[in-house]
Order: C-alpha cells, then structure tokens, then sequence
C-alpha cells in the first residue's frame, strides 16, 4: 500500500469569482484574488492511499462513506491527475489502475458555510499528486474542475485565479502574488452568523446571475480588471486602507449582482449587514480604515485587520454585538487573544478616543469569532500518525 | 381671503428613480415609471389661502407648524409658481405679493416610509396652482424641484417622468402613460414591515451611489432605457406576467446598486427579501406569475395583483406570514376583502392546487396590510368643509 496524507488550506475571495463562461471546465466571467488562512485554525486533511488489493474507489468525507465514481466532479479531478502523471512520463511508485481509498475530514464546521469545498478539492487534488508523484503548476486548474476557488488554495498567502481564455481551460491558473511571509501580521476575524434560511447554492445561483443579470456583465469585464490591478498594488506595498477599500466595494457588488438575479440570491441577512455598518462606523469612529469586511456567498462576516489592532476591534465588537457566551471557550476559537479579558468598555475607550457612538445590538446575534491570520498553502504531512486510513484494514480509523 | 384644498396621490415606481444629474434642479440621470395609488385609502391634502393680512408665509404639515421660507425646496416650488403665473400673464385674483398660509396632511402614517413627500409636494404645487389660477404640463417640473417623484403624482394611472437633456430642467416632465381606466383591476397590497433600523435618506442615498456606484451608470445608460420600453408596452398589452416580472427585475436592480454603494445603502431587510421570495414561491406554486413585487428606499413591499386574484393570495400572505392581529381592522385598512373572513387554508389550498410549499415564517412580522388600487391623479375639493385652514382665523382647524 502507498499512502500520503496532505492539509490545505481555505482561502477567502477579495476580488469575487462568481460567474462561469463554461459550466463543464469551470471556466470563470473574470479573474479573481483571494487571501489564503492559515490551516492552525482551519484546513482540510486528506489521506490517499493506492493498494493491489483494493476492489474500488471509495472515499469517506467527515466519517461518512460518499459516491466516488458517480461524483462528476471527483472523477475529473481523477482523471486530469493520471494523465499529468502520464504525460510527465514519471515512473510512478505505482500502476495508475489500482484503486483508491480516501479520506477527507475538516477541522471546521462545514454548516459554517466556510468554503469548505475549495479547501476540499484543493487537498484532494494536491493529496493525490503526492501519491502519483506529480507537482506542477496545472495542479490548480485540476483542483479547479472540482470547485472553482479551489484552485487557490494551492498557494499561500495573496493568490490571483487568472480566468484564462483558451476554450480548454488550460490557462485558467491560480498563481501566487505575494506570500504569506509578505504582510505576516494581516489578520483575519470570522464571524459566524446565526442564519435559519435556505440559500441558494453558489453553482446555481451564479449561473442564474450569468443569465439574468445584466451588471454581472458590466462587473466582470470593466469593474474588476481595474480592482484585480488596485488591489495588487495595495498587496505589494501594505496599504491597507487602499486593500480594505476595495475589498469591502468588491463585496459589496458581488451581492449586488446577486441581488439583480431573478429571482434574487440574497446571501447576506440582517446580522451581514449591520456587521458592515458596524465596521464603516469603527471606522469612522477611529478616523482610519483599520477593518475591512467581506461575504462570502452567506451571511458570515470575514474581517480583516492587522495584528497589532486586533486587541482594540474585539472589545469593540463585543459592545456592538453583545454575546451572553463570549466567556465561553466556544465562543472564541482560533488564535487566543488575552486582550479579550481586559475591559472591554476600557479597551474600546481607548480605540475610540471616547467615541461610543457605536451601534449596540439585541444579544446573541453572533453564534462565535474563529481568529485567524494568513497562511502558507497545502503542507505533505510525514508523521506516520497522521494518516487517517489504517494502512492494515485501508479503512478509515 | 382666497382659499383652495386639493388632494393628491400617492405613485409607486415601476422602473425606479435613482441617481440625480443636477442636484439643485433635481433632474434624474434616467427616465422613471410610476403607478399612481387611489386617493380614497392614501392621499395627502392641503389648503392653501391667500391673504391681505397675512404678516409671512406659514406652514403647517400634519398639525405641526413647520419652517416655510427658511425650506429652499418649497420655496423654489413657490416662486417657480409665481413665475408660470406670471408668465401666463392671467390676471391672478389678487396679487402675487399676498402672503400665503399652508396646511397640509397626510391620510396615512408618514412613519410607514410609502413615499409621503412625493403626494406632499404634488398637492402642494398642485393647490397653489389652483389658488393662482394656473394650470400647466409644465406643474410636473415644479413639483419636481420639490421632490423629484412628486412630478409623477400630478398624473394618474400610469405616469413616466421623462428625465429630459436640458440644463436648466425645463423638459425634465412628468407625463400620461395611460389613465387608471385602461387598467382598472389593477389592485396593491402595502406590506408594511416591522423594522427599527435608521436608514440612509433618499436624497443622501442616491447622491453616494452616483458618486460611488459603478453600477448605477450602466444601468441608467444601458438598463434603463429597454425597460422603460418594455413595460410600457406591457401596459399598453395589458400583460400582466410582463408587466409583474420587469417591475421585479427592476426593484432588484434598484437595490443591487443600493448595495454597490459605498458604504452600501440597505433598504430591504430580512423580512422584506422574505416577501419577496414568498412571491417567487407563489407564483410558481400557481404556475404563472400572479404578483409582483417592487421596494422603494424601505423595507415595505408594494405587492401588485390583479383584483380578480386579490381574495386567493391574501390568505396565502395569512398562511406565510401568520399574524395575530389579522382579525383587528386595524391590521388589514384599506379596500375591504370580505374573502379574507373565508377558511384561508380553503382559499389557499384552492389557489394553489394542494401544493402548501409556501414557507411560513414566525409571527407578527408585518405590521398591517393596506389594500389599494390604480387611481386618478390630484383633485380640486369644491366643499367649504374641505378646507384645513378656518377662514376666520387663517390658522389650521
């Protein structure tokens, strides 16, 4: 049996991808540029392993037996996978026909609604490189015909999924722009929302925007050529206000256009939108944009703000949304912050300048805060104890 | 003394008015189409009287005396009145010199955010034009210096507001679409929402979005302009499915450059984009597109439906937004619908063939229902127990 285990990491869109030019490839309306977490607070980790005796794929996603060769989508991941290996022409430690087994589990909740699929597919694609003994830049547009943004999370740090326009796709890559080592102290808040509704799925819902709306087409070829090049340049020199600015107007549109769709995809609810309005009277309050907002296709709040101003924006997030549990270890998860258990009203105080014109919201609004910061991209595990299939039953532990 | 009491309508916009070009004269950056609402359930109505004694100008709105030449917009309404007087060269009944007292209200909750100041300053030029004794197309470019959908209020039935291409404002009129008689089963429900949250004004709202809103552009250049024609063959046809779905498009798109605003400018809530897809939910349960929805800058749905259909859907509303005061007349105002005293699971599961997939939210979200029609525009009262104003001591009764 021949076994490898890999982590990848989620990443969060600054520069929106919604919208494909071809459904099949997963080929998209417009180049998109994400920020990748790091995966101490949230990663996807994948065992694969190859053996003579295996009868069939199987995979086993969060403890439970799913479809592999009727998956569409894995199986093109699979397929694209082998022939890499074979055109590279490598001898593989293994014959490309013996069956799979794997293992997939997320360190996060998936109801989250955290991307979870983008750290999925990219740690299943880079799992099974591994095993084949293939790594190459095309790697992301494999990752990519199993979840669009999945392709991203194959690098760390700052990454631009360029759309490509070569009707196979092959040009459709992720390449990195800077990495993590570059803005090392950009931080990242998730607040996770409660959220009863039903949404939209985003595979459906973009392609009801693409044949609906008519801005989705304006957005993609003038609006975010111009942000794609802004907000480059606001990486590679640290502006942060710059970055935070165009972040939060790129999310903004992106639900925008949701919104022309019809009928509509509303993502964001009323918790989604007085988070924002939380952040631009921060803002205001402090007289610097020190926190940006981003939403993903739901209502969980993405904040990004630097290391050093964490500690004041907590305090102040915990009087603007107050939480009867924020004591609780459940509440707080990701990176500690010992700042929390200062006073809260003093610590605001301070970063307000005495400006408490903060919105102060009904309780409990929040279910919890994951504190995380930006990281590199997929990790080959080599501790023989982080397998999670049993290399004597090739089953899952 | 000289005294006249008009009323006049309330309009709701199809194809919406967002984004002034010239902030002064209030001339919009595309063409607008508006429905304007029965006078017998909404309407504001103002006296006017003119006399000798009269030491100022004075004003009184729903009981409360307001400030009259400190307003730049009434006052530009005023002496744009006393210079089409001129013009005309008519003999006025007294001179132009005399100062004016001012009473008007509102038939309905100025709280409820349904377009208040469009009927407002509709009756207000609309009186003082018959107080001066003129009567002119050219009324609608004065009301819109007060308020610019106020212009399409002085029309009933259907009403565009040409935006016009002149600087000085002069061919920026409101005009006739069609009378209410060539539709005259087209009925409106008001949903009006609970909800507390402070919103950006209008005028504040639609200046950020032309000045910060990519969107907004393409959409008054490109959008817009289809639309326009569109529906108003629609309601040439009578077609209502058209009709329904191009009012809905653009309601969206209205907010959806809201949203690209920055910082965004969020009108609709939570229970808003619930009406909103209870709609899409009940047109298809129906199988063809019976109601349409469209939201101004407020979280209240206007519903549009046509009279014959009006006794089906309101218990289908009843079923997915049950609510305890549905029994008090002061929950359902407006025309009354002996249907609604029917079995509403009976009408319900009549109109819509046992399919029950409406979702059913929690208690209480709307605050009451006002069932209206398509009406004709401003009206002079003849009746001396009409007036507002006492004539013996020119103050508000």
């Amino acid at each position: 049996m021949f076994i490898e285990t890999c982590i990848a990491p989620v990443n969060i869109a600054l520069i929106k991808y919604w919208g494909k030019r071809d459904e099949e490839l997963i080929l998209p309306i417009n180049d998109s540029i994400s920020m990748t977490l790091s995966t101490d607070e949230m990663c996807a980790k994948t065992t694969a392993a190859a053996c003579s005796t295996f009868k069939e794929h199987r995979m086993w996603l969060n403890g439970e037996e799913i479809p592999f060769e009727e998956n569409s989508r894995i199986m093109r991941c699979l397929k694209a996978l082998q022939c890499l290996a074979l055109a590279k022409g490598a001898p593989t430690k293994f014959p490309l026909e013996w069956k799979l087994h794997l293992t997939s589990r997320n360190n996060f909740p998936t109801a989250a609604g955290l991307a979870s699929s983008a750290a999925g597919y990219a740690c299943f694609v880079y799992t099974l490189a591994c095993l084949y003994g293939v790594a190459d830049e095309e790697l992301t547009a494999i990752a990519r015909l199993g979840s669009g943004s999945a392709c991203r999370s194959l690098h760390g740090g700052f990454v631009r999924w360029h759309m490509g326009h070569l009707a196979d796709g092959s040009d459709s890559l992720a390449l990195p722009i800077a990495s993590a080592s570059h803005w090392p102290n950009m931080h990242v808040l998730i607040l996770v929302v409660s959220d009863g509704r039903k949404k939209t799925s985003s595979t459906k819902g973009m392609q009801r925007t693409v044949e609906t709306s008519d801005l989705i087409h304006y957005r993609a070829k003038h609006c975010v050529p111009s942000r794609i090049k802004a907000i480059s340049e606001a990486i590679r020199q640290r502006d942060f206000e710059l970055f935070a600015k165009i972040t939060m107007q790129d999310s903004n549109q992106f639900h925008a256009t949701a919104l022309d769709t019809y009928p509509p995809c509303v993502y964001m609810n009323d918790i989604s939108h007085s988070i924002a309005a939380f952040v631009h009277a921060y803002n205001a309050a402090i007289g610097s944009t020190r926190v940006a907002y981003t939403f993903d296709a739901g209502p969980n709040a993405c904040l990004y703000v630097l290391q050093e101003h964490v500690s004041s924006l907590l305090p102040a997030i915990q009087i603007s949304f107050p939480n009867d549990s924020a004591d609780n270890v459940e509440y707080f998860k990701g990176i500690a912050s010992d700042q929390l258990t200062q006073s809260a009203a003093e610590a605001t105080d301070i970063s307000l300048n005495g400006n408490t014109s903060l919105p102060i919201h009904e309780h409990n609004l929040l279910k919890y805060i994951i504190h995380t910061k930006i990281g590199a991209g997929p990790k080959r595990l080599t501790g023989k104890e982080e397998h999670l299939i049993n290399i004597t039953t090739g089953h899952p532990y």
